[in-house]
């Protein structure tokens, strides 16, 4: 084993990165990994690198996409709703892990996971700069310092940096992820992932079909 | 059991869908199910009704597409190769096996079969009406019968319907499914599809772990 640990990046904004965010600590204790959580601006990676449109907006997928992340919700046994709002996005929330990261990161963990069950459970905004101070503040966070930082320049810098790097890496989705220096994209690979840091290889057919065999 | 059959969308074009050929058919047999084989052309739903680039001219996703292809060719065991054709399309391959369906419907799925690993293993462009025509032959099915077929206008007003009536249905990207009414998209959800077969729903977070744990 080459590296110890294994690299998720997530965005808030997608329901895929909500649901993983419930899955992947405990997916990297039980295999002894360390987990090292990155954001990402999946909206402006979609639109300004990749020239597609937001699924939301992108007839038939739309549709299939929210029905596949119910189905993944009831699959992993998490709640999922909804939510009717417009124009939101995930720039305060990622700023602000940036900030927590850096001076606690397991909590800076928990505040995202916190963050994107609001918006994917309780259907609360968590766009505005107040949101991620009060959301902080309700898990022990100096509130002050943090909301300073999220008004100051280097937070945005420091985020910016961080979505160049994931892109040059190649991470277009959420949730992403790298293992043994191989990526994986989708919710929908937490089993392959699980695999991989399990065995050290990828699983085959043989693999999925005793889970076929074995289920009653 | 409502329906003893489910639905399978492929276009030879894709990767994706020339690697779920090679699986679907021994999937059916294994579970005692039909597999409704139908064409759909991918580059014009993504194109035309998405508003999309085909994912080789989409920046990141292209990258990651070819090599997780290549990574489920492995796990599934059969070759795969990336062919440097350009301005292929699968018209005359879909045309063939709509009258081919309704003549010899197993020679049908096996003309599909050796079209899609004629591009995706062995680099043939399966674009000309030739193409179609020799392959069809080679499995002893009237080459001069589908030639005429191919030539007249009944074939291509059979197959527009058929894509429209996919895209209908919410059909975007293969290989596409339907088991029990429920919509499924990816070759990499071909284990899933074989647990709804097996057991009638689909499998949750605790069936994969068994993967994980069984597998040495």
């Amino acid at each position: 084993m080459t590296d110890p640990g294994f690299d998720f990046y997530f965005d808030p904004i997608s329901p895929f990165s909500y649901l993983a965010t419930t899955q992947i600590d405990e997916i990297a204790r039980r295999h002894q990994r360390i987990v090292r959580w990155h954001p990402v601006l999946v909206g402006v990676t979609i639109t300004k690198i990749m020239g597609l449109k937001p699924i939301p907006e992108t007839p038939l997928k739309s549709d299939y996409s929210w029905m596949d992340a119910e189905r993944q919700a009831a699959m992993l046994d998490v709640p999922l709703r909804r939510h009717g709002l417009k124009n939101i996005n995930s720039l305060a929330v990622c700023r602000a892990f940036l900030w927590l990261r850096d001076r606690e990161p397991d909590i800076a963990r928990q505040f995202v996971r916190r963050a994107s069950a609001a918006l994917w459970v309780d259907g609360r905004d968590i766009t505005p700069l107040e949101f991620a101070v009060s959301e902080a503040a309700s898990v022990g966070v100096d509130a002050d310092g943090l909301e300073l930082a999220l008004r100051g320049p280097q937070i945005k810098e420091l985020l910016a940096r961080e979505v160049d790097a994931a892109i040059a890496r190649g991470v277009f989705g959420v949730p992403f992820f790298f293992v043994d220096g191989q990526a994986l994209w989708g919710c929908d690979r937490l089993w392959m992932l699980e695999f991989k840091l399990a065995h050290g290889r990828w699983p085959t057919k043989r693999d999925w079909e005793k889970v076929s065999d074995l289920s009653a």
